[in-house]
């Protein structure tokens, strides 16, 4: 059994969300919160301007509670740069507990899952759980130095310059989180690191056909079905695979990948990262939750478990989903 | 509040503990379950023989506790190469769930910590919480190539080549987990990154008080106060800090990072890395704490939260410590 299911349905009472200059001309642009001239942030290197954006919607999304950074018990938090240097040096400066999570581009709905349990359970009151990722900091880690101007292949994606963050509570109005399916690690023996949608989209549909075996849910039971950055392709062979299984989520399914960006982009197959399914979730989900024009949602963020080491050893790519049903 | 406290005292019905000759050779070598004559471990790479020893803990573990993997329900684990690789592709055999866990080599108390509570709530029956570390691969990864021959200063610390894992469950003969403080980011501007003892302390201290005074509890209620990498220096540091907020921890400290290898060798001021609490709690610990040795310790690990990207932007090295209260 990897579902967990929350009695007490704890409650996302505020969020807040940021993003780069890109993504601020994209298509959910109006439900972001802050919105950046520049994707340095006033700051000297990219790490650290991924720094501040994190940090930023942390004090915002306390803000937005109607809270003082005291009231919060623990952050969980993760990024995609070596060792989760941004979630940590962003939550260097409060006071809480902090618990680094690390699932690559899935990794806010796994902070999602273990801060719902946390308050679920009663153990603590308040947990704020945030992602980021930029896609300088990213490109210079991962591929290459952006000085090079390497072409991008056709299956590639657009690393996300922004994030976001939800404040869980026990009390309070808001978002209902009604259960998570933690995913686990599906390997299709993808090894192109250009094509993380091939590699992440078997990891999905198996979260997403665990969840409904598990809950005994259907496709019908979601306004929408929110994958993380599978993008376009991806996002295609997710539908056929969770097809094949009896099940059509054509009607539901959207993925933030493809909601970033506006269409026809140099992003080809729309943007990916940490921050993905994070700013989606924070800005443009929530709002809609909150107003009732949607009703429940599945959200699944999507993370591909590589690091250039693994892949310069020979190493496959294998992805892994967590699914979290969330109720206005 | 950062104290957890768990209503049901989940148990860890099993452990194993894995080692590499270095360390099979130090102090608690004749509780260590697999002692290894080759740090490869018939593999090609540092990463891959560490990848390698992780899987082989999660199998060994569940063999221990008379299950197979399909009893578990979720691995929650973690180590120190980038993108936690070891962790993810050791895990990847495993048709369970998966949740990355990173706060540096305190992510073993902060696995056990979300186990207990997915246990603890009914959430889940059996969590596997693994971590490990590799000498070499760390050291490349953080520092120089082994092949460069530096010389080491003398306040350095030897990565653990090793690791552990504990299985959680709700029934079962075993150690209880009985509560858990998460610890806070701790940032006393330490800068050398020879000198991780110094930069994990003030955390260790932070959290040990925090626990006593949210607990209620003082020294004297445990047998052992176990931190899990400060090394020689830093626990003279540590024991200084909480000594002077009126606790003495003298009697009942110990360090995880002293205890592996024998005295008085190169490796200076003792172990650390991601597996050295997790292979010291997993092997002698447990021993003690189920032959009713020890009645009840208090295991904190100790991570210090930097990237070598970090390092060289200039930053400091804040430190986190988790405690998690363990009774026979």
């Amino acid at each position: 059994m990897r579902t967990v299911f929350f009695k007490n349905k704890p409650k996302i009472i505020a969020t807040s969300s940021i993003a780069g200059p890109k993504e601020s001309n994209g298509s959910i642009a109006g439900y972001i919160e802050t919105t950046l001239d520049d994707d340095m942030y006033g700051e000297n290197t990219f790490e650290k301007a991924e720094t501040k954006m994190l940090f930023k919607v942390f004090e915002k999304t306390i803000q937005n509670a109607k809270l003082t950074p005291e009231n919060v018990d623990v952050i969980i938090a993760g990024d995609l740069l070596n060792q989760i240097i941004s979630a940590t040096f962003a939550s260097r400066n409060f006071s809480c507990g902090f618990l680094g999570a690390y699932n690559a581009c899935a990794t806010f709905t796994e902070a999602l899952t273990l801060g719902a349990t946390l308050v679920d359970g009663g153990y603590l009151n308040t947990v704020l759980c945030g992602t980021s990722s930029h896609f300088s900091s990213a490109e210079r880690q991962y591929r290459y130095p952006l000085e090079l101007g390497c072409t991008r292949p056709p299956l590639s994606q657009w690393t996300v310059t922004g994030g976001g963050a939800s404040l869980i509570a026990k009390e309070g109005k808001g978002v209902k989180i009604i259960n998570a399916t933690v995913g686990k690690i599906v390997d299709f023996g993808v090894t192109d690191t250009n094509n993380m949608g091939a590699a992440m989209a078997p990891a999905a549909a198996d979260t997403l056909i665990t969840h409904f075996k598990e809950t005994g849910f259907t496709p019908d039971y979601y306004d929408l079905i929110v994958s993380g950055d599978l993008g376009a392709f991806g996002s295609r062979i997710f539908k056929d695979l969770v097809w094949e299984k009896g099940f059509d989520i054509e009607k539901q399914h959207v993925d933030c990948g493809e909601l970033v960006y506006n269409i026809c982009e140099q992003e080809y197959q729309g943007a990916s990262g940490a921050g993905c399914s994070s700013l989606v979730f924070n800005s443009y989900l929530y709002r809609k939750l909150l107003d009732g024009k949607l009703k429940r949602i599945l959200l699944m963020a999507t993370g591909a478990l590589l690091s250039s080491v693994s892949s310069q050893q020979g190493e496959s790519i294998p992805g892994i989903a967590h699914a979290v049903c969330l109720e206005s």
